[in-house]
């Protein structure tokens, strides 16, 4: 596998001017200093640099040569990937910008048709370069970071480099790092197929702006997930953040909602600062994983203690007191001024064998323990971080320590890490890392479907032009989706007869290819009696349509006492086909209760989706309301979420609302809106 | 004053152990250190320290001591403060713990009772001292900060070294610190008063758990807010959190939606985390102050861009692009490359005079810019630094700076601090704070009504007992607040003249002080249509009470169509008198869609509170329902917050639902109980 070749070359060739402040000198500098010794320098001038030779051209060179990195001026690119390629080199990573990050698209396919030429996989354009800690190698204008187990790929050279700073100055081990750039050719689906592999790499970091194709990603992703965490930030989650990803990297991002869905659906973790990313890095390295969500909170000091047991509950930790047993044996030992609640307050009289002792035995009780210790100037904190220490690993469960004010307590927080134990800026970040973490935990042990491939669907909708409600409603019915009976009139007569067929009440609704939003247009009349507010009805619905393309109406039973709920189905375009759930009626509008998954769903899923909308006690039935027929709507939920893959021409579907009961469920308006292009994957 | 005396002292005493080691050793060090001349130490040695004299007590001290830093042993603490009482000693701090915070209460009491015999103020017991950088006085364990225009009042020592710790890593200037501790004496009331009138405080921060008084509280914090910006973090803001603070410092916090209103009631910022506290001083510190929301985002990296585009959008920044106008006046300077949308980015190619000409120009179309850097190691940000400073110097708008990673641009960073600018950690705290500003200044411009104390109300609720559904609303009705035309029935021929009376159809109630939940027992019958059914009714509902006191029945109107809100009253152990508005209905349930005020409220605040519950579109009228009378309902909240300063006796009352039409509203139901106790202040 050529990707290997970016990690572990034999030899590096830099391409660009070495002269003094060029990137080509900071470049080798890095590399040598981080300990590389097979590089040499590729310039006009042949020049090199720190002890490293220079040659004219890399087809010069007189030893292998497995990788190049390009920071040679843009319109010497081409040029220079000929030379590699006729040199044999494997691989590049080509730091030069730009090609289609300033709309140079043509630059940049003539890249990747000279390297694929040559059989050269590469790295960039536009990119700031990699990292592989294991082999020394540094090729990259960023920090180097110390050695570990966490392999970060960003489509952002920037946040890269704040995230290799960190790692420097707080201690978090890296083992390899891709800063993608453009990804002209090698992109974040290969590098995390790569990773899932990779036995250095134990924890994955991820900073995405959007994705090559949302399928792929995701199965990419589940084969990381499956072995190791994968925590991701998605950008661009807000309309301005958007547009600047656009014009960042020339990519269109699919709907944040169905990220949200599909990073939910592979297993991974989202985050959403570079703050949280580093803290959970921290966290899934150096801490064994968490099996529930039960925290104590031991502190030396009140205020932090009460703020990270606010920010725990607020996020779904579970701050139990201690229970009795418990109690009596922390009262053995700590002195009665101690809190013996949750947090359990040693005081700042707290010593190193209360820590020592008070942790051991709050970790046989609880699933993880937040260890505080606020210190101010005069108090050794080396003692207490020993304790610590000592209980952390005498314990398979998670310790997080906050060690602060970080300047006071350096000495506890270096003996903190010769545990191996990382710290937190503070309790509360501690507390989102564990709240993070057993989230992993609990989605990790869900079993996780894999999605089918997008191929070309075997049918196409009925009809070529816009389907009408009683031709989408038999639709629906063929395809095992529960509607009402239904009457199609043509005339008043017809609309008694299909009134008395139904059995009064009934409802009207307008049928026009020309009317979309009909009860805005006096197009819906409900609770008609009898024949004769039958044929008025549909009079009054005839003139309500006048000058419009009228077809009919349409005639239900009237339906009273449902809940409304809605069904969707859509098109990502990253991702394809989206269902939706929520909850229907006017209050959809106002509180956006609504689920995603990307398409289909499997029945636990449905399930998932159901009881994940806030709404949910109101399907189960309260204040004297009946329980709904969740197990039939499930049911439809799975068969409508697969109907994209039957249909190859379905743009959107909404069943807004459906009516559910206590028993069963049927639709109660449809619109279908037929796609006008393909599937993505769907090349016939 | 004589809190004076606690930052301005002539001479201060340190009692306690000088031994190395010892508290009072360490006190004198950092004194000493700090630059205060005037200490002397105090214990039954008459040790001194670090050339500090040494006496056997206070009193025999030869020189005028105003201020006494007490450290010794819990039991010794009376006769100390007894001993600065004959000594003329005006103010103390009691560092010393071991009081009410660990059950001892009658120590303090006692402490307390010398204290007022001897006219000595003190601060603690049980606190970590006070800090006044322009009298270089910093008798405290904590760090020693810079100086500046921050006060800080923390009811948490540890909370407060943090911040201090802070300041002096990341250079905010202090001015007064004060860790009140058990607050037996001073608290912060007396603190925030203080500070109002402090023209060395500009910016006021405050970490509390509870507080003394609640309004006389809120009406010291608005004396603060009507001149200088105060930030709070009221901790204790989850159950678990709550526990933990009643452990801490032995006191009840009330409910914490009502700390959220009162403090946005009297003008402060709430945040959550020690983090956005720091970040948001130093904002108000060194930065003018926004007057709108409008931020332009210029960078010279996408990534970072693009999640704090993100994050600023998400907290209710507007990151409009650029109009044409000032598009094109960047394009005559900026590359091509340069994205001119928002972020603006510069990439890594950007300059110092690209930064400067940029922030100069969005300066004027924006209320604020962000400037992001984020520098790879080989680029120098200290140019980058000095054009952010120039532009941000030119102008009267802030200019928020984040430029990292912060090891790697220190000396950028010690530019742009000589320019008197902060830097945020990250661009996503830089827009969280500018957030925060702008909420700041919208709120500060709103007039705040001044809070009515609490005193004895004039009158008392009807009768003695439990009020009964007609009782109450015949008493609502004298109170100006709207109930529907009703009927009282003790038999089936009652309720007959009452179902004429009304009008059918009619909605029949069960009228007795044993059934709460009327509906649950069929003590409530819907769309009674004539006189059989109205007897058929009263029947039904006189066996549903069987073995209960039976009163009659309660008949109303039967409403359709109203929009069901909820007005609610009841009693905050910390504020008193609160009011609160709501949907009503099932939703209230799901998604407490609620919102408080410490009552009574003006007009414009009760317009406010209808308008900042999210289903206020309901309420304005969606998808053809149509608009409410919010007049009316605006009305009827001002008078029903005034109840409680009428009535002494109101515990709660809940109006749930309360009918609201396009024309006016009415009561549908209502509970009163009855308080047994009086309301804080209320001392007859």
């Amino acid at each position: 596998m050529s990707i290997q070749s970016l990690f572990t070359p034999r030899g590096v060739a830099v391409v660009g001017s070495t002269s003094e402040g060029k990137l080509g000198y900071e470049l080798i500098r890095q590399i040598v200093r981080g300990g590389y010794r097979q590089v040499v320098a590729v310039n006009p001038k042949a020049q090199g640099a720190f002890d490293v030779s220079g040659y004219d051209a890399v087809a010069h060179i007189d030893r292998p040569i497995d990788l190049a990195v390009v920071v040679s001026p843009t319109p010497t690119v081409p040029a220079v990937l000929k030379d590699c390629g006729r040199a044999g080199v494997k691989a590049a990573v080509i730091i030069t910008a730009g090609f289609s990050e300033v709309g140079n698209l043509a630059g940049e396919k003539e890249l990747k048709r000279i390297a694929d030429q040559y059989g050269i996989r590469f790295v960039g354009p536009n990119c700031a370069g990699i990292v592989n800690t294991r082999h020394r190698l540094f090729p990259t204008l960023e920090t180097p970071p110390p050695a570990g187990g966490v392999s970060f790929i960003a489509q952002s050279g920037a946040v890269g480099g704040v995230l290799l700073a960190w790692a420097k100055e707080f201690g978090l081990g890296i083992a390899k790092f891709v800063s993608y750039g453009n990804a002209a050719d090698i992109h974040e689906i290969e590098l995390l197929e790569y990773l899932a592999a990779d036995p250095e790499t134990q924890v994955i970091a991820l900073y995405i702006e959007s994705v090559h194709d949302g399928r792929a990603f995701m199965r990419a992703v589940q084969a990381c997930t499956r072995r190791k965490p994968v925590v991701v930030i998605k950008a661009g989650r807000t309309s301005s953040g958007q547009r600047a990803t656009l014009s960042h990297t020339g990519s269109m991002a699919g709907s944040d909602a169905v990220y949200d869905a599909a990073l939910q659906q592979c297993g991974a973790i989202r985050v959403h600062t570079i703050e949280e990313l580093f803290d959970l890095c921290q966290a899934f390295l150096y801490l064994p994983p968490v099996s529930g969500r039960r925290v104590a909170i031991v502190t030396n000091s009140g205020g932090p203690g009460v703020l990270a047991a606010d920010r725990a509950e607020e996020i779904g930790l579970d701050v139990a007191e201690p229970g009795p047993a418990l109690k009596s044996r922390l009262s053995e030992f700590l002195p009665a001024y101690c809190a013996l609640k949750n947090p359990i307050d040693l005081t700042v009289e707290g010593t190193e064998d209360g820590y020592r002792k008070t942790l051991t035995l709050a970790l046989e009780e609880y699933d993880a323990v937040l260890a505080l210790n606020i210190a101010p100037a005069y108090l050794d904190s080396v003692p207490l971080a020993r304790g610590v220490g000592d209980a952390a690993r005498s314990s398979a469960k998670p310790v997080l320590a906050s060690f602060l004010p970080r300047e006071i307590v350096a000495d506890g927080i270096a003996v903190l890490q010769s545990y191996g134990l990382p710290t937190f800026a503070t309790g509360e970040r501690a507390a989102t890392a564990l709240a993070y973490m057993a989230a992993y935990q609990s989605t990790h042990q869900a079993r996780k479907p894999t999605l089918p491939e997008i191929k070309p669907a075997p049918q196409r909708l009925p009809g070529d032009g816009q389907m009408l409600e009683p031709e989408a409603l038999l639709w629906l019915q063929e395809n095992g989706i529960p509607v009402p009976d239904f009457r199609f009139a043509r005339s008043g007569q017809e609309a008694v007869g299909g009134g008395r067929a139904i059995g009064y009440p009934v409802v009207m609704k307008v049928v026009s290819p020309q009317i979309l939003h009909k009860s805005d247009r006096g197009g819906v009349i409900l609770d008609i009696q009898d024949d004769d507010a039958a044929r008025a009805a549909f009079e009054a619905i005839r003139r309500a349509a006048r000058g419009k393309d009228f077809r009919g109406a349409v005639i239900y039973p009237m339906i009273r006492d449902a809940q409304e709920v809605l069904l969707g189905l859509s098109r990502d375009p990253q991702f394809g086909p989206v269902v939706a759930f929520g909850m229907g009626g006017i209050h959809t509008e106002v509180w956006r209760d609504i689920t995603f998954r990307v398409a289909p769903v499997d029945r636990a899923q449905a399930e998932e989706m159901i009881q994940e909308i806030k709404s949910f006690p109101l399907l189960q039935g309260v204040r004297g309301q009946p329980p709904r027929d969740l197990d039939a709507l499930a049911g439809v939920l799975v068969s409508f979420s697969q109907l994209p893959f039957c249909y190859s021409d379905i743009g959107e579907i909404d069943l807004n609302p459906v009516f559910l009961f206590p028993k069963g469920l049927v639709v109660g308006d449809v619109r279908i809106i037929r796609a006008t292009h393909l599937w993505p994957g769907e090349q016939q």
